[in-house]
């Protein structure tokens, strides 16, 4: 039996995920329901894409993924799913899925045209659910839906190199827990435009002229552990998801703060790296 | 083997719901534990009835529910175990239940008799789990408590009707994650009184005139996606599980604010129905 | 098959904990992952501890707990297996072990010595879940580590007892999600210490002269109930952990205030118990 795994807005202290994972386990007692996060920002598009893209890839084949994000249906926002990468993906037509299709090429793509029985303002529980437990069965998509070749793309999430291909100019795409600011500038493009010339990462004020391999590669272990300095030292690397990262060795939102409130740096400000 | 659900107010930091989950499994190997919700506002009555009415009818048949609020044992909290609605609840006899035993009559209710053998200040560990298990196993209510029929009753969260049954006065139950501000007033009771006169609906200076189907309804969707201003808009509706509420369009607690915060709406506030 | 338990500070948002799951679901299909905290204060090796060592000691014997706080792996912060207690914990050699090993005796210590094939910045996908599931599948420590018998040892939270044996002095070292104010004073050496004398116990300027069994003994049941004021009076006890604990009766930290706000009281300040 696969795993069913959650990416909502719904926050868990309402009543949505308990009533989702109830009405899953409803109907398929074996199943195993995965949370992958129910903390998004209210409809934002971007974060979803970001959190969904770095999670799914680490699940087994046959998962189903299902979106509860900016999933009321409407004749613009319809409910779609995909099957891409080994995995299935639920959700609604608003570009979340076109962020992960803009790389992996979907191997078949369904609008749902199973109906809702009730709960017209709470889409997931009613069709969602319904596709997903079709889909933990082993029924083929072609039976809730019609094969469509189309889904609403958005683009915004793209870094832009310049025509003379020395500049790289990314946005910040996501604030992690510990306050890291992460851009759109992946690991990949990086070195195909740079291709080894020494460069600089300008974010607001801050420069940065190389990039570490971790976090703890700012740590001088030549220094005895009691007169080292390096918390709240800044450094860029690339994360474990592959994109350019800005951080504060051992920052924490809480307290000190977080390269994203201490830098200043936040949601699309721009993240620009010039090879020299 | 019936799922257990957990409704707590111990938040997801401290060390307890880890500690329910792994007594639970070191009694019971194969179970299922569900969350619900761990975040309740410490103590509150109001809200943990909101969300377990709201969630527990979509589980299976046989589900078994703990709730962990206001939970602490005393000769005056005693708990209770009900058998209702085909499910099991187990919780301290404070007034939750009676919530839901309002709307429907319990085939079976218990006072709970097995002691407590350690951890007088943590009666959940002790006691609840203790019978949630033994109904896990197929156990009886009878072989932990003795039936009983009265539950202490707490009516506040039922709205008023006037004499000249052409107004409804209800009260704000629960906020939701997005700040949507839900009443008392149940669809079926706006139905019955209102018999499909018009109306009007007051919420501190705010009129609505009507009710929406879901929440998009508010959407011109003839006007060009690019030109719509509806985000913000205000709406009433009956929510998915019934209940009138106030909402704003794609609202957002933590950046602009939703019809909470942005209507100075807040709990027990009235929300009021004239039928014309 | 064992339970996987995850203690971290990554929170709830991001999609670390979703990939860590998809990951050990993806090596062992049957095995059942269970959250202990993902909110622990970013690198907190005391907030650790505390909640760790509270809650794994509720699973079943053969339980494997990760830890992921503060484990960034270095030359100075080595991953380490361990089995105590008839379980299992893997964490880096920060100290946080070292607060359970205190009290309970190792019965084998093993230094990670296998790979990371990736991921040099986030070793609990790499290294610990490799670690986890071969213990779940019935490894032997011996595979994956070599055996050491020492660990890094912090030894802040004990707390000190003077010559004259007439005074313990304890600071907090956990303030939990009702704001009660936990300190490193356990029952047992209260009572070595004390042997019955009678007490006062001292934090910032309020004193204590009693301590309850339940936070409800503070209550008058024999005053009305619409009559009573005991939400907000203060008291000392021994929490479900057995450790001396000050509280305010059914406080909120999110509303009126709990101990830690309203006492003003927070983590490492002293609290002092003199024996008279």
């Amino acid at each position: 039996m696969p795993i069913i795994t959650l990416t909502t807005d719904f926050g868990t202290k309402d009543h949505f995920v308990g009533a989702v994972k109830g009405s899953i386990y409803n109907e398929l007692k074996e199943v195993r329901v995965v949370d992958i996060s129910h903390q998004i920002t209210p409809f934002s598009i971007t974060e979803t894409a970001y959190i969904l893209k770095n999670a799914y890839r680490h699940f087994p084949a046959g998962t189903i993924h299902i979106v509860g994000v900016d999933s009321e249906i409407s004749q613009e926002n319809k409910p779609i799913a995909i099957q891409m990468d080994g995995q299935y993906f639920i959700s609604c037509d608003n570009g979340i899925l076109s962020m992960i299709t803009n790389e992996i090429n979907p191997e078949k793509i369904v609008e749902i045209t199973i109906q809702n029985s009730e709960d017209n303002n709470f889409a997931i529980l009613g069709v969602f659910i319904k596709v997903a437990c079709h889909i933990a069965r082993g029924g083929m998509l072609e039976v809730i839906g019609k094969r469509i070749t189309d889904i609403k793309t958005i683009y915004e999430i793209q870094p832009q190199v310049n025509e003379e291909q020395n500049q790289i100019v990314g946005s910040i795409i996501y604030i992690d827990n510990f306050g890291n600011v992460i851009s759109n500038i992946a690991k990949s493009i990086f070195h195909n435009i740079g291709k080894g010339r020494t460069f600089e990462i300008v974010a607001r004020n801050y420069k940065f002229t190389k990039i570490y391999e971790q976090y703890n590669d700012i740590v001088d272990f030549s220094v005895p552990v009691d007169k080292r300095q390096d918390d709240g030292k800044r450094l860029a690397l690339f994360n474990s998801s592959d994109f350019l990262e800005i951080s504060m060795y051992r920052s924490n939102l809480k307290t000190v703060g977080g390269a994203s409130s201490l830098l200043g740096l936040n949601y699309r400000d721009n993240i620009t790296v010039r090879f020299l």
